[in-house]
């Protein structure tokens, strides 16, 4: 159910990480090794950030595989930070409105994975959602009732603390409605200056989640790779599952993490769901 | 904003219906005349009953006028009941989810007007849809919504009464949000035996509706129209605006009235919203 | 690159055909066996014959699997013959016009496999083209300029040789062009009354091609199998790969062969192609 | 059927051209007043140059009126050079191969007009094409051959001197085939670095085409018109019809005129049809 990938670092055309790598996402799309899905067919969608700071985003209901205007937005369009989302659904239809990432000013959100029991637990979601956010919701897939409720719950201020509300509401939600693993899943997001990456599940096996080592450190193990010429020491990407299989090139990120990238130093640390106050 | 045709009597093709008049609902997606926007091209949809009494779907983003699918399949599938609608939408997305008519069971749904300042009370209207029901909804149209909430309020049992609970209730909650004129439009509903349609808006200025004259009275009118032929005494169109010039052939439908299309007699009466019980 | 199934028999709901089975089609679109490619979901199409004996034809460049559309349809709609194709594009657009089944007249036409260098044959085989059949050819896929030659080359007179001759054709001007291997694939055709199959390939290494066996036999094998009850003597499917597991129901059409089904009994017969007069 | 718009010159975001004006292109869509149609919803195209100058092409089946994806790329892409078009059919199917402009290299191309009886002169217009450029021929649309008629017939050596040859041999064909009128329309074309613009058609009745107004009398025009400041100079537009209603803004192309935009003094001269050598 779903693959993402979120670049960060020097500016590069888009198509280099999208399309150039061994298994590259766009490949993902089609043959997913690691996914719950091997085909992740059910639209894709792509958000960038210019020069001026604010995010653009291209969105489609149709396969990344054969998709034209992706592979020539991609080659057309330099970003210094962007996410990347096809879409394998569970269930919700097949529609603009339902791929990721979802935006909200200058902030976007992805997500690969899954509000169980969603159809049973989505009126008590969306009645958690700022009224006032609420006109914005526009599809049917739990993972943007997720980016508003993390709007709602802090996002813009704290995202770590605000996701680990959401996901602490999640479970409080799922478990009132008996359902005993309700969140599965990793989240991107960012607000065009840093990049959060999440991975957690209810029951500790969650989907996966890798991060590209250290720029000088894969010049020095692959000097003669011509590719890594396109990126620098601020580059780092963060994928569902890794884009070839180059040894040392990709780290998982732990079970029940989160981490993010910005100028300078990353940080990776341990994630735990917040209960909710009034719980 | 939206136009939507519903054909109720003799079994016939239904392209007979959707193409082939003077002024078609297909037609009127390019150049509608009475409509609030003469382009009604973002999406269209068809339900049909078939021989065994439940109803079929087909929708599409499109516009409808070159769409080849709707063309072949209004050629090769009859029905004695359907509803066709042609979308222009008031700021809703534009995808198959928003595309009337809506289903549930054997009903059928379609509406032609809006709930004006949707986006402020539609969280108060999906609090008041039955949460049984709540997972079913898809899109992010208003005119699901009204759908859902005739279910609530009682479709299945009375339809007329339904209706004017629903619309009794947006006026309500309109009001309740400072909107002076909390609806406006047309619908058409159907349980594959009886087609119910409804003319109200809160300013008593309502999108225009019309229905097909008894099927003698035109033969006498018109004994060498040829295309008559593929109709009889059971045959009523209800339209929101006349599918030709002939003189004779469309009857409006009063300002604030319903009626409904049945086996032997049609009725038709003066609608008046329900005030809800605990207003 | 490609799959496809064809209907022949009993008048039946085509979502018993397309979805009911354990490996259906619309599960194949997204997981094929034996196919060239794992995932076809290029668009779809699916061309069915009515009452009156005129096909109707259904097609989308959507996938397969998750079509609404689709899904309600097959379930609203009874045929007799059908053939329904799920596409797999070896580099043309992903678009309606390269969908199959293709129809001309009351001829239906679908194909799996590939015209080998089609980019540098492609003038020539148009050029074949009878021209008051040019300007009927939409699209821009090698499998319906095989139609339209097939058309040119006597299809509704005698379908195997005319198929014989495109062949035949196809692999001369192939030769000319220095592919050792021009033809690959399957071909199935119909005109309403009987139903043609093919299976050849330049090399003799064809894509599969499998038929049911005689009903009878089926419920002497399976008589507690209450699926079967939807079919009976007349009925015959032709696909691709085969629909489920059950040891005795699927046979392989043998290496160059063609078959025809029809009222009464079929026949099989060794398949080779015609060479051109004027070579 | 179809209108079209180029801009030259200060780099710009596209949004400011493509939906700022009073009666913008996107407006168009919807409600074109001077095009042999009022709406253009059969899918549309936007090419744009970049920094290194080579063309980005998006395209889509949808109409371009409610279409989020080119709100948002044309808000985020900034360009000195490109030109959008929208598309309504004179036949030939909604896709997005039959989409403007068209794309060779560093070439543009976008038409708005008609091939009369094209259907019967397809076929000897697709023989004059190049065969190493016929493979590359994806779409049914007449405008596409076109294009690849001037690039056989000289379009990157002698851009005005192609289009003379392409029409005189639309027309020798046409005529050859009973057609009176053939060639009907406006056609812009850039190589990234000049824009040429063409008015003709064979009955000397040509779809209309307007130029702005040189930036320094438009400045001095409108000294408080916030929205000249985007621009500068070097800033000229062609389009198939004014973008606003401003006096003095709009020049009309004259009857049977070519022009060119390029840095320095723009050119406008008369444009007749070259006769085909072996005519």
């Amino acid at each position: 159910m779903c693959r993402w990938l979120a670049y960060f670092g020097k500016p590069v055309r888009m198509d280099k990480v999208l399309y150039g790598p061994q298994h590259s996402l766009i490949e993902q799309s089609l043959h997913s090794r690691l996914g719950a899905e091997t085909t992740n067919g059910d639209g894709f969608g792509i958000g960038w950030y210019g020069a001026d700071g604010t995010p653009g985003v291209f969105k489609s209901m149709e396969p990344a595989w054969n998709d034209r205007n992706l592979r020539d937005l991609a080659r057309h369009i330099e970003s210094h930070l962007f996410i990347a989302h096809i879409r394998a659904t569970s269930g919700t239809a097949v529609q603009q409105t339902n791929c990721h990432p979802f935006r909200y000013g200058k902030w976007l959100w992805a997500h690969n994975g899954v509000v169980h029991d969603y159809a049973n637990v989505r009126r008590d979601l969306l009645l958690a959602v700022d009224p006032a956010l609420f006109p914005l919701i526009e599809g049917s897939a739990d993972s943007e009732v997720l980016f508003f409720l993390a709007l709602t719950l802090g996002l813009e201020a704290d995202p770590p603390a605000a996701v680990a509300r959401v996901i602490g509401l999640v479970e409080q939600i799922g478990h009132a409605h008996g359902v005993e693993f309700p969140f599965q899943g990793t989240i991107a997001t960012t607000d065009g200056e840093r990049l959060w990456a999440f991975r957690y599940s209810s029951e500790g096996r969650s989907r996966t989640l890798y991060y590209s080592s250290d720029y000088d450190t894969m010049r020095a193990m692959y000097p003669d790779d011509e590719r890594l010429l396109d990126f620098d020491q601020s580059t780092r990407v963060v994928v569902s599952e890794p884009l070839g299989e180059l040894p040392g090139m990709w780290n998982e990120v732990p079970e029940s993490s989160w981490g993010v990238v910005q100028p300078g130093r990353g940080e990776l640390h341990p994630f735990r769901p917040a209960v909710p106050a009034h719980a």
